[in-house]
């Protein structure tokens, strides 16, 4: 019997997680679940029920578990607590400092209903989390580095867009090439965000602007580009479409540790993405953590879990005995 | 109060146990264990109890995990289900096609004595197979590579050392660099064990020993050395203490795999691990498993594991909340 599952939220992340299905038969896809009118929404996969988000509560025998796909900033915090009261769910909340926050409220309404939540299942919180926690754990003594790109930053670009004169753009977070050598060496340089990754911008100009001035509005951005090494092209709305239409990020996480007597050796262990569409990878991982969800709920458990709390076997469909034979 | 842990054999992976110890004050050594007269025997660490083998049903209240440290081929299949009736018990059992025969037979004495036994905790298995595991679960279309090395390979040094006319060797498997290459940049080719590997070996020969019969013993040995790619120096015998004394290894795991409508965005996962000392990273992980076991069997679990079956926050001495907060 398969699991039943829906979407909510139909935004790059939502279809990223509709394409997962056809990877993860074990799964299907029963309804998406929006807050547009759902007469305007056109799902990929056909059979599946595009419905109100004020009629979800109809939903609670049908579905085993709901993912939701909106954004951390003002859906999520809302979201996940709301609809774990009436179902399993997983998310993608990925605004790091308020990720305590978020789990506390989520915890309190995954338990008072029985239910299972889990949290922050993407690659940075997700993947990037287990890379961080395995390092840690077997290299007790040592220093973690999280180095993020290449890829598109969407908060960067909508930063750019924002200022006048600017028609569309695209903001790259580039890793500092000898930062990422030196601490693939082993070499445990202290290094700040700005000192490990650099941005490189491709804008579309209005017709008529003045360049130099969006060009220094960039590089002068406090918080956001001021204390970066930022590389700003200008290109025209067709390369942009042409060069820059898809989602491609990435990053490494890298422990590096001592053991021994007295530390004299040194170990290095590094979990490297590199990723053609961050809202497609993000998906695919949702659909595995909406498994583990479903079944740690079937066992009786509640409360919020994170990538960080589930038995790794619970996010594959795969037997115990395949997992044995062939993936220990 | 920290856990009580005992040693059972005091060779390499060992002594690694015991340098762990000192980055993981939540731990405490009581007991080294061996087979040979505890009085020849001198540990490290002062005030460990050096106790014969015999002597250890002794030490059921005082240890809360026994640390396995002997070799696959003899010793683990027979001591881990015998001590398990005993001890919460943890090894490093490496023979890959073994392990769902020897899981079973753990498992068995496990349930019955109540206890925890976490089996095959090392790089490979253990940190490769959560690698694969991981790759696979959230990729679920695509292809796995494990590669091996640059690190010393024991069982291929003592096949060159039984060869007549050899006094010591060293082997090391070292990873084909194009195969490494091809796979990183998401190629998936098809690459047997020989082609993702080749084999250079260091070898003391005896006085007047015949090298080119040493060297034609070497490349054409079945299994080991015929299908490889294999260069063969030799060196002097202080040549080989001083540049080949420690045990160094590593290697990766690349998960190449696809998603999409059509699986047109590929993305590539990499765990790469560089060592310095194969034995003290080994140690260090059999360590953070004796952890995971002791709290295991304390919630009433009882059973063989493997790290695909373990939260991960069991392994780790953090709090849940500095987990949260720091690493997720």
């Amino acid at each position: 019997m398969s699991i039943e599952v829906g979407i909510l939220g139909y935004g790059n992340v939502g279809r990223g997680v509709e394409y997962a299905f056809g990877q993860n038969p074990d799964m299907h896809l029963a309804a998406v679940f929006t807050r547009r009118d759902p007469a305007t929404v056109s799902v990929e996969t056909a059979g599946v029920a595009v419905v109100s988000t004020e009629d979800i509560a109809a939903w609670t025998d049908k579905i085993d578990v709901l993912i939701l796909c909106g954004g951390s900033a003002t859906d999520l915090p809302k979201q996940t607590p709301q609809f774990t009261a009436l179902f399993n769910t997983v998310d993608s909340f990925d605004t790091h400092a308020n990720i305590p926050a978020h789990f506390a409220a989520v915890d309190a309404v995954a338990r008072q209903a029985g239910k299972i939540s889990v949290i922050s299942c993407g690659w940075d919180p997700g993947m990037f989390s287990l890379a961080r926690f395995y390092g840690d754990a077997v290299l007790p003594a040592g220093k973690s580095y999280t180095f993020w790109g290449k890829g598109i930053s969407q908060g960067h670009s909508d930063a750019i867009r924002r200022i006048e004169g600017v028609l569309d753009a695209r903001q790259y977070t580039v890793p500092v090439a000898e930062a990422l050598a030196a601490v693939q060496r082993g070499e445990c340089p202290e290094l700040t965000t700005a000192q490990k990754h650099e941005r490189e911008c491709f804008v579309v100009a209005k017709p008529g602007a003045d360049l130099e001035k969006i060009r220094e509005s960039i590089v002068t951005m406090p918080n956001y580009f001021a204390d970066y090494h930022t590389t700003v092209h200008f290109i025209t709305e067709e390369e942009l479409l042409r060069d820059h239409g898809e989602f491609p990020h990435g990053g490494a996480v890298i422990r590096s540790g001592v053991t021994g007597k007295d530390g004299e050796h040194r170990h290095t262990v590094e979990y490297k993405l590199t990723l053609d569409s961050n809202p497609e990878f993000t998906g695919s991982i949702l659909l595995a953590c909406a498994r583990a969800a479903v079944r740690m709920q079937q066992e009786g458990q509640s409360g919020c879990r994170t990538l960080l709390d589930i038995p790794p076997v619970y996010l594959s469909a795969r037997s115990r005995e395949q997992l044995l034979k062939e993936f220990v």
